[in-house]
Formats: structure tokens, C-alpha cells, sequence
């Protein structure tokens, strides 16, 4: 009888994720084992997934799921967005984000030699989506992810509430916002080649006016960028208005920056003149400005290190024009090759040992721990769902963690 | 001119820990270059490391910094505590812990036949310290890391206050704090053979009366533990008293699970056979309440699995016998090598291929995930201060993330 007990008892250890299965005491026994040699891999790995799926997603999970696609659409503008204009920031930062992951993925297999990327399309029934590419296991890149999208959503009233100090149940509904960014990270396999990471992002919000707050669900649809919980105030002559005539708010974010396990001067001091270069093309107070906000966010508090050797970093940029700011952001996208891919060249086929090798995988632990403890886009973006896959490309294909080290 | 001023601003990427040295612009060429062949790589590493190093912890780190001991001492008990009694639940608790580290210790070592465990026994200034036992690279695990640890802290008013919804400064001071516990993760290399997770705990508070939060701080210094942020009431007769007749709070908490990446279900019945016949000495009612409570806590909510296949997890537990609480503890340590040795010596020698490897490979990837998003204790340790090495041994030594698998 205990044996039955038990039985009876460990059957929910097994829910399904299909609410039509279920498991009672009698169907434990239908649990695949594990066949060593006979049974094809992926099976059983696929069905241990599934045994350990829980039974419905949690109720923060709010975003509509996304659809995979067979083909690239032209645009993932909504009709009425794309019939507005053609000439829109919306339709101009989707274009250069769509080209710029083209041409850096041209770049990436070009200097890779082996591997190619393998891509997913995506979208979302409520409009936008997006574009991931994956190249694993090159001959020069671990994993290198590139990824684009575009997202229409809305925050919950709460929270715009919540942030307006508003407790009148009569305030307006959810509030639309648009979002679009590219973002990539490149871990290479050679422990002398450094790990690149960036990301740029347009966001507008159709909002009254006044003060809002952006949650996590936000933040992670473009990708894993750093979208922090914000307040910003209406900038008169930056407020656009939409079509119906209400104030918008808009803004630009980004930023590229670098992650050796072995530090060289040449590569750190390139690395950050094609920055400096670019930055300094539209205000000569963007690369100090941007480089220390970059230092400042990528810290591993817990260790008391940062990240990695640096770059830039912004968010909330809309105190300029935003031509400007668009140019500024395509001439960023165009500099991560030229400002990436010699370093890569020098470094690619130097000799290394196992130790070398293992003081990378180390430094990788260090970029999951950043990445899953500390990047708000990440970390937000977990937890209130969203496209899982693009979000965790970031992660090295492999770490490791030595106790004391 | 304009390498220099990349030279000036990029010194400061290269902040260093000991506030006597400052990298000025001139003393960038200081900064090591890599050698390959002829530098020794932990010197290197190492170098690479300060560079990285920020200048101060944050401010929200405010736990006393451990020292390392010599000599394991009698106890990590004050000498007021071990004064007062040895009979007390403190002191006990402290020997049940010690004695089920040593004996698991041992048991794990008979078991894996090559590895040694590393001991760092630690100490805090105000009181309390602990022992650190890691057995990395060993003949059947890859890394097992068994902890215990006394912590004597205090709460910030602040916290006290927040909870209480009492805003009158005139309140009292700190709420000092005891915990004791033990916590271990043992991850096996054979893909076939599970991970093993225990941790058990005991709290006192020294709180006036009434309600108190336990901020993160508290949680990670016993390891890697699962204490929530909490509320609770003061129960009449499970209230202890002070030497001064200050009302004391005081509970249980812990639990033991398993998360093999293959499943075999006479492991698992054996498993949860064990684990259910020690809750079942005590409370019919404890195996299925404590284990519902498991399965609900290990969930990778983004993905929208459970990290394993369960045991049992039970916290805040002071509704019983503080006598019996005690043994139950110590019953569940006790069971830990009997419900977990004979699925390791079942599965330790079993043949696998690469491909069993990268599947367990790619669930530690999981159990990493959980760690460092969710757990509770984790995060909220890593977060204030303490003990990172002890902490973050729960992490497997490798781990890998494959896109879309």
C-alpha cells in the first residue's frame, strides 16, 4: 500500500502541459524511461521536457505569444503605419535595423568561414514582430545572435496609473506603445577573442501626457536591451503628436560594448576609437557621457567587477533632434564591424591551451551572472514572457563555474 | 592627439580595487598585456581580474565582510549563547548540522572514490561563521559543495519599521537576528546520475513582539537557503523568551529535491519513498503538504517547466513542538544519503554519449536559470553582501545554452 502511496503522490510531480493529458496513479507507468541506445535522443529529451512543464503559464505572462513565420515579411509595420508614411521614424529605424542585421550577418559568416546563421521569423497576432538570427558552432563563433524586432503593445493602466500617483478608476485605458531595436551578442571560441554585445532601439508611446512609467514587458520584446523602469517628462518641442492629434512620447537607446577574457591594449584602444569616431561625428559630449553610463550599468555588484572592458551606453535619448538621433543610432549599428571585426581578425587563430580556454569559460559564467541576475531587460523580460529563445541567445553555448576562482 | 585623448578617458575602464592605486593616463601602459607562453595564466588571470575590479562595494552592501579561519572551532556559537546553554535549540541545531556536514561529507567521498573535499572554514567579526566544503572534479561528481554556517546579524530598523507600518522614529533600534543551516547542490558527471539539493535552517528573532519582515540579507548567509521576504505573528505558546524576557520568534525551514535531466522512475519512487517516510515519523500530513509546497516553489517560470522532479520544502514552520521540529530537521538530514547514494551508485557507471552529455549540459543550463532568476535566497544574497563563493557553489561547474532547444 505504500508503494501505491507513493505511486498516487509523485503523479503530480508529472503535470502535462496539454490540459487534455493528465496524469492519474494508473498512467505513471505510461512516464518514458530512458532507453539507452535504442531510442533516438531528441525523443527523450523531448518528452522529459514536457514531463516537467508546469500547467499554465503564470498570470503575469500577459503578452500575446508569438507566431512562427515562413517567410520575412517587407515590413513589420502595421497597415495603417506603413500607409501613414513611408517616411516615418517607425518605418526608417525599421528599414536601417533590418539592413544593418543584414549586413552585420553578412560580416559575421564572412569572417566565421564555417558557420551560417539559421533564422526564425516571428510575429505577434496584434501586430510587429521580429527576425532572430543564430549562428552556433562557426568556426570562429560559439554563438552569435543578431535579432531584430518590432512591437506594438500596451502597458497595463496599473502601471500607468501606479506612476502618475492616480488611484481614479475612471483614467484613461491601456497605453500603445511602439517599439523596434536591433540587438546582437557575438561569443567567440577563441578565449583571446572578446565577446561583443549591442543593441539599438526606437520607442514611442501614444500616452496623454505627463509622466509614464515602461515595465519589463516592455523591455525584453526588442530583444535584451536595458530598458529601465523610467519616468520622463513631456518635452515640448520633442513631443510628436499622432494622427488623432495626442502628444507622443519618443526616445532612443543603446549602446556596443566589449567583453574580453584577455585584455589587449591595441584591441581595447581601437575598440573604443571607432566609438569615440562615432559618437563624435554628432555632439563631442556623446562618447565621455555614453562611455561612463556604460560603465556604470554593466557591474557585477555581487563580484565588484564590471562586466567587461566597456563602450558606450544610452537610453531615454530624445533631448536632441530626432533626426539627429536616428542618424546617430545608424552610424552606431554601422560602427560595430568596423569597430569588432579586426579585432576579431588578430585574435581568431591565435594558439591556446586548455587553462586559456578555461579562464573563458569562467569570464562566461560572469557575463550569465550579469545577464540573468542584473540586466533589467533580461531579468524583466523573463518574468513577463515574451519570446524566450531571443532573449536568452545572449548566453555563452557553454560556462563554467570553479568554486574560489 | 586624439589617441590620447582615447588613452585619458580610457583609463578610467580600469578602475582598481585598493584605493591607494589610480591608473592616470600616463600609466595605462602599465596595465598587463597577455603573454601566452611564457606568463604563468593564474597570474595573468588574476591581473585580468583587478583590472576589472570597481572601486567600492554599494552601499547596499552592508553585511561585515567574513575572515577566513585556520582551525575549525568547537562552535560558531557567541560565548553568552554557549554559556547560557548547551542544551539550548541553537547550540543543538549548530551540532546537528556540524555532524550531518561531516557525515554526508564522508559518505559522498566513500561514493566518488577520487575527489577530496576543500574545506574553508570562515568567521564573522560580530559573531557567528561557518564551514565551506567543495569536492570539484572528482570521480563521480563534478562539483558538490556542502555548507553550514552560523550567522548572528541584525534587521535595519528601517525594515522593521516598513513591515510594522509604524513610521514614529522614536522605535527601537536594529532586530538582532540568529541562523543556522546547512545547504548543499551535488552535481554528478554521469548525465544518468541526478543532482541532489538539501538545505535545513533555523531561525530566532529578538523582536519586541508583533510583526517582522526578514529582508535578503538574512537569507544568504546561511548558504544558499530560500527564506522570503516575510511576515508572521507572534504565536503565544511557540514565543521563546529572552535572558532579558523579550519575547523571541523562532522557526524551521528546508527540504531536500532532486533534478536528474533523465528520468528513471524506480529513482524517483525511491527517492520520494524516503523523503516521505521521514515526514511521515512526525505528520501524516507533512510529505504531501511539504512536497506540494516543492514542486510550487522549483519552477523556471519563463520557461514554464520545474527545475526537477521535487522532494520536499517546507519554511516559516513553527506551528509544532520546537523539540520536535528539531528532530524532524535532523531526521530529513539524516535521510539525505540513503535517499540519494543508492540512485547515484545505480547510475555513476552507466554509459553515455556525447549527446546524454550536452542534454545534462543543457539542463544545469536550467538549473542555473532557476538559481539566479528565482531563488530567492540567491538573489537577494548576491545582492546584499556575504559569502559569493558559498553562494554561488550551487552553480554546476559547466553548463551550456543552445538556441531553441
Amino acid at each position: 500500500m505504500e508503494t501505491t502511496n507513493i505511486l498516487s503522490t509523485s503523479t503530480t510531480l508529472f503535470p502535462t502541459h496539454t490540459a487534455t493529458s493528465s496524469y492519474s496513479s494508473t498512467s505513471l507507468s505510461s512516464i518514458p524511461k530512458v532507453r539507452i541506445s535504442r531510442q533516438r535522443i531528441r525523443t527523450t529529451n523531448s518528452n522529459n521536457r514536457n514531463l516537467l512543464r508546469v500547467q499554465s503559464r503564470s498570470a503575469a505572462m500577459a503578452i500575446e505569444k508569438e507566431r512562427p513565420e515562413s517567410e520575412r515579411p517587407d515590413t513589420f509595420l502595421r497597415d495603417a503605419d506603413e500607409a501613414a508614411s513611408a517616411k516615418s521614424i517607425r518605418s526608417r529605424f525599421e528599414k536601417m535595423i533590418r539592413e544593418a542585421q543584414d549586413s552585420i550577418c553578412q560580416a559575421i559568416e564572412r569572417a566565421d568561414g564555417v558557420g551560417k546563421f539559421k533564422e526564425d521569423v516571428w510575429s505577434r497576432p496584434g501586430g510587429g514582430g521580429g527576425i532572430s538570427r543564430v549562428l552556433q558552432d562557426g568556426g570562429v563563433w560559439e554563438k552569435a545572435g543578431v535579432n531584430v524586432s518590432v512591437v506594438y503593445g500596451t502597458m497595463p493602466p496599473e502601471a500607468y496609473r501606479a506612476a502618475k500617483g492616480d488611484n481614479s478608476a475612471t483614467k484613461a485605458g491601456p497605453v500603445p506603445f511602439f517599439a523596434a531595436g536591433i540587438s546582437s551578442v557575438l561569443h567567440p571560441k577563441n578565449p583571446f577573442a572578446p565577446t561583443l554585445h549591442f543593441n539599438y532601439r526606437y520607442f514611442e508611446t501614444d500616452a496623454p501626457k505627463g509622466i509614464i512609467v515602461l515595465n519589463g514587458l516592455v523591455s525584453h520584446l526588442i530583444g535584451f536591451p536595458h530598458i529601465r523602469t523610467r519616468r520622463f517628462q513631456t518635452k515640448g518641442k520633442n513631443a510628436l503628436r499622432d494622427l488623432d492629434g495626442a502628444p507622443r512620447q519618443w526616445w532612443f537607446g543603446g549602446g556596443t560594448d566589449l567583453t574580453p577574457a584577455y585584455i589587449f591594449e591595441e584591441d581595447v584602444k581601437h575598440f573604443h576609437t571607432v566609438q569615440k569616431k562615432a559618437c563624435d561625428k554628432f555632439d563631442p559630449e556623446f562618447y565621455p557621457k555614453f562611455k561612463k553610463w556604460c560603465d556604470d550599468y554593466f557591474v557585477i555588484k555581487h563580484r565588484d567587477e564590471r562586466r567587461g572592458l566597456g563602450g558606450i551606453f544610452f537610453d531615454d535619448l530624445n533631448g536632441y533632434d530626432q533626426e539627429m538621433l536616428l542618424s546617430f543610432a545608424t552610424e552606431c549599428a554601422s560602427s560595430v564591424i568596423p569597430a569588432y571585426i579586426p579585432i576579431i581578425e588578430r585574435r581568431k587563430d591565435m594558439p591556446f591551451t586548455d587553462q586559456h580556454k578555461a579562464w573563458q569559460q569562467l569570464r562566461r559564467g560572469r557575463y550569465i551572472e550579469f545577464n540573468l541576475v542584473y540586466d533589467r531587460g533580461t531579468t524583466f523580460g523573463l518574468k513577463t514572457g515574451g519570446r524566450i529563445e531571443s532573449i536568452l541567445v545572449s548566453l555563452p553555448l557553454t560556462a563554467r563555474w570553479e568554486y574560489d576562482h
